[in-house]
């Protein structure tokens, strides 16, 4: 399926099969003389384009889930943020969630924009290692709705790659929408030359949300990209009160420690349900800052240290396995 | 926004244009011939063959949100088994929710399959009166990804709306997934001519959901979609041991209610953060006969009742105010 260019029709067989530009299906497809002629399509030469681009950027992660509402982009901005502690570390995240931008809130940029200069598009600072880039900084309102169809979206992830000046850059944390549909297609099939570590999963303990990173699982498998890990976000509540700890969204059948230890990929760490951590979202503030000892804190510094070895030992191995066609 | 075909390329002007048809983009664009024809387009026959197939059902809601993960999945399947009480009201649910189908899982109908008859496809039974139909039932392992961009998307749902036997029925009830792109616009065009109730806007109370769904609510005003009502989900959670509540997802900038109330859209009720329905979720089974007297299936029980009145004025009022062409 991920041959099925973006303009082709419903019913399109995809561009590597015998009957590529054969079928009555394809009568009226802007591909089919390239189809039917039988070589290979030319590569989009955006892509060369985005390898030239990323080639000031050392280490490239992708955050993703399948259900929505875990806390992909909360777990986005404490990495960056975790991150970008070390003030030699050059971080920039991208928010490729083109219909739920929540990057500029999260990290207290909201009513930010981007700046054109000579050489792209200028992300937005938080600190002086840590840039941003999102569809929020393009909206003339936060309540402006992007209403775009998979092509339109496709074509402003190309955009953020290629042209954003992120300059040298240690990690590039991509924060994306829940689902394996257009972004995530679109954003590995433009990485795909450009050496990514890999990809984070992140998941709440409850089965109806592993069902989902089951899925994100296969769609990592199908495309090749290398999962450095699972993280098991909102994972019991302590009351303030009586310190008694409830889960909130009970492990049922397991959580995502079984489910990795079942799948044999690597479990990068639970990370409690603290609503300091919302409301520091909420706010835009670092919840590292506001709350050092938290047992949050903790949680999330051990496993960017892990990601941080992950990523050393994938830059040793060499290359990724990654498809670059 | 709106008038962009799906299979159009990325830079195309929209077919009601005064360019349609004569910009460089739209060298090679299948839909070219009738643009530059001046003549509008002819509409998809689908929309046609939906409005009979639709005919026989009473009441459309759509249960929306802007970020995932906010429990409209949870609230669908509840909405539903609460209006099935009655057992002489007859139920259905869709779920378009393509690339994370929860329902199944949900309804408590995983590995279940649909069956073809001569009047189409038949949707799934929970109950007598209350039916079915979901992705979830055309894959072969529940891990299985939907790896799908934009147009293969839309043309399941075209078939779910066309070729779906949903019989004689008083409440459809269609899941989504979050955001506003390919799958909203393709329910709200195919379903533009058979008199749509309108949208249930789901919500927890923290600013970052907020903030989703005020774009959910652009959405709603620029493709004419009724608001039935926004529901604030996860609103506070009780202690079991200390029954001290905490706000997990705390609203910082007054929660759902202010925002409903700022904006004048009506506020259906608050739905308290129970893990027991967390759980009835994963196990398939009916939180309303698992915990009948619990604070949530009170004020779900409450929900329902509005909306069942909203649906009753609605019809008493005759036509919404969607465009049908």
């Amino acid at each position: 399926m991920a041959d099925v260019p973006e303009n082709a029709p419903e019913q399109c067989p995809g561009t590597q099969s015998e009957l590529a530009g054969k079928q009555s299906a394809c009568q009226g497809c802007p591909n089919q003389d390239i189809c039917a002629s039988g070589l290979p399509a030319a590569p989009d030469p955006a892509i060369e384009e985005i390898q030239e681009r990323m080639s000031s950027v050392k280490h490239k992660i992708l955050v993703l889930s399948g259900k929505g509402g875990v806390g992909k982009s909360t777990f986005t901005a404490h990495l960056a943020r975790g991150l970008a502690r070390n003030e030699e570390t050059q971080v920039a995240v991208l928010d490729i969630d083109i219909c739920g931008p929540s990057i500029p809130r999260v990290m207290g940029l909201e009513g930010e924009q981007v700046h054109q200069s000579g050489s792209g598009w200028s992300p937005v600072y938080v600190e002086d290692n840590l840039s941003v880039m999102s569809v929020g900084f393009l909206l003339s309102s936060p309540d402006d709705a992007v209403i775009w169809r998979g092509p339109k979206k496709n074509g402003l992830i190309k955009q953020f790659l290629r042209d954003v000046d992120w300059g040298d850059t240690d990690y590039l944390i991509v924060d994306t929408p829940p689902g394996t549909s257009d972004e995530h297609l679109s954003i590995v099939q433009y990485l795909s030359c450009t050496n990514v570590d890999g990809a984070v999963l992140v998941t709440t303990p409850q089965e109806i949300s592993l069902m989902d990173v089951r899925k994100e699982i296969t769609f990592c498998k199908k495309v090749n990209l290398p999962i450095l890990g699972v993280v098991e976000n909102m994972s019991g509540f302590v009351c303030p009160k009586c310190k008694n700890e409830s889960q909130i969204f009970p492990p049922t059948t397991g959580g995502a420690e079984k489910m990795a230890d079942d799948l044999k990929i690597p479990f990068l760490g639970k990370l409690p349900l603290d609503p300091r951590i919302g409301k520091c979202c909420d706010e835009g503030k670092s919840f590292f800052e506001e709350v050092p000892d938290s047992p949050a804190t903790h949680a999330y510094l051990s496993i960017i240290n892990k990601l941080k070895s992950a990523c050393q030992k994938d830059n040793q191995g060499g290359e990724n396995n990654m498809d670059c066609s």
